[in-house]
């Protein structure tokens, strides 16, 4: 696992040019480069091992979710939207760039990602079409831009678990989701397989969202990397405002232990890494 | 022509869902449907025509690169941007809906362009994803993503004419010159054709900023639908005030006899269609 993490971090290395123009490529690199857990493309790689997938591809496809990924908080640490200067332990690129330079640099990394997704030989056309699909879909209206815009319309608005959980869902979920699904269409997996892997991944992106909820009230700034409490102080709704800190926990392991339960029903032998990243992910908080 | 665009109105309609969530859809709607020449639609459409391509996969181009040009409107029009307040004749989108939901359709516009490229049926993987990698490369740091951050470093900066060029042509010609390959990339057009038609988009697009700049200083804010003068008023460099108000009208000519020629070079016997075009572009300052 980490040499796949150093053999990605060199390849998105190759990807963000340090050469583009009047700034560019360097407030893109400060946002992407150097940082951040890199759960996404984990989740990418791990799944095209488990599948017995085309490296290239998914080297590729690790590096795409990474950069939407990116982008995405790039453009939410903004000022109008929730206006934060700590990311990744290191000021937000608006807070060392400026604003304009910020919303260009997220918006060319988007771009990037299609780009990487594309290239003019090594991975199947067909193939780069469906990464391409999976990735548009993850990353727009009906999933990640639009659970940033429910967020956005939530502050300070009562929600019940449900709307909670569907926005968290398009939000974070959406993408972790495809981050797997990406992973399992670079390999041969059959129906079941692929249906697995989408349940493993809808059941870890969900308990993502809750650990991260729990993270934001029991931990501080310094350990975080990023501003803590700052939903609370937001008064935006959370699992620890819904439910509770205690059942958000149990929730969390139930998550998991439901993704581990899909990755049983796979048929699929090589899982140990899925099963490392779900662990993982729910465990960030002891 | 006004059946086509007709037609495409009616394509993008569908494509762009007044049920996104928490009213990202009405935003999204807003700042790209009912306004526009649709140059870049047009220009799809008719290298598809002269090419007899595919009108599926054409009219889905025509509607990405819409999406695309549109959201970058969205975003140029910011107060950390351009500032500005006048778009298509209607106050621009941040006016309308907040700044953040400004930023997150445009962001979800640009997912959105890709999502419609890459439909599950209709249109052959290949193409998707040649379609995909045209606009992906045309939008991001070394089109016109990497055009706007030089424009925004430009402001108060002396450019000599190469300098000039090279902004405008990522700022804007890049798209227009990829609406033209994607438009022919939905037929079978051999290389001679295909070298011609990129030809013609590059005389074009560098044609339609020139006329830009032109109309800039002799038009009202009223006939144009944006505000006039503010390149001007911003300092920032122009065709005419590096080249002057003549010489700026005579490049823009010889420019359009350049599209004209790169045409009868091509051997394609359809190409009325977009010689309309290129005189469209050029004739908009009379």
């Amino acid at each position: 696992m980490q040499r796949k993490l150093h053999a990605f971090e060199q390849a998105l290395d190759g990807f963000v040019p340090a050469s583009a123009p009047a700034g560019l490529g360097e407030a893109m690199r400060y946002a992407v480069l150097g940082g951040g857990k890199r759960l996404r493309p984990l989740l990418v790689l791990a799944a095209c091992e488990a599948v017995d997938g085309q490296g290239e591809a998914a080297m590729r496809a690790a590096c795409a979710v990474e950069l939407i990924h990116a982008y995405s908080l790039v453009h939410d640490d903004m000022p109008c939207m929730d206006d934060d200067v700590l990311r990744r332990g290191k000021p937000t690129t608006h807070v060392a760039y400026g604003e304009a330079k910020a919303m260009l640099a997220g918006d060319a990394m988007q771009a990037l990602a299609f780009d990487v997704l594309t290239p003019d030989e090594g991975v199947a056309p067909a193939l780069q079409a469906r990464l391409c699909r999976l990735l548009a879909r993850s990353a727009g209206y009906d999933g990640m831009a639009g659970g940033q815009a429910i967020d956005l319309a939530s502050v300070g608005q009562p929600l019940d678990e449900a709307t909670l959980r569907d926005m968290h869902r398009r939000k974070t979920g959406v993408l972790l989701q495809a981050s797997v699904m990406m992973g399992a269409s670079c390999g041969n997996a059959d129906a079941r397989a692929l249906e697995a892997l989408d349940a493993y991944g809808a059941a870890l992106g969900l308990a993502f969202q809750v650990v991260d909820d729990i993270l934001d009230v029991t931990q501080d700034s310094a350990v975080l990397g990023k501003t803590a409490g700052k939903d609370q102080d937001a008064n935006k709704p959370t699992y620890v405002s819904v439910l509770g800190l205690e059942p958000a926990r149990r929730l969390a392991l139930q998550l998991c232990d439901e993704a581990h339960a899909a990755l049983n029903a796979s048929g699929l032998a090589d899982t140990a890494w899925l099963r490392h990243l779900a662990d993982m992910v729910v465990e960030r908080h002891h």
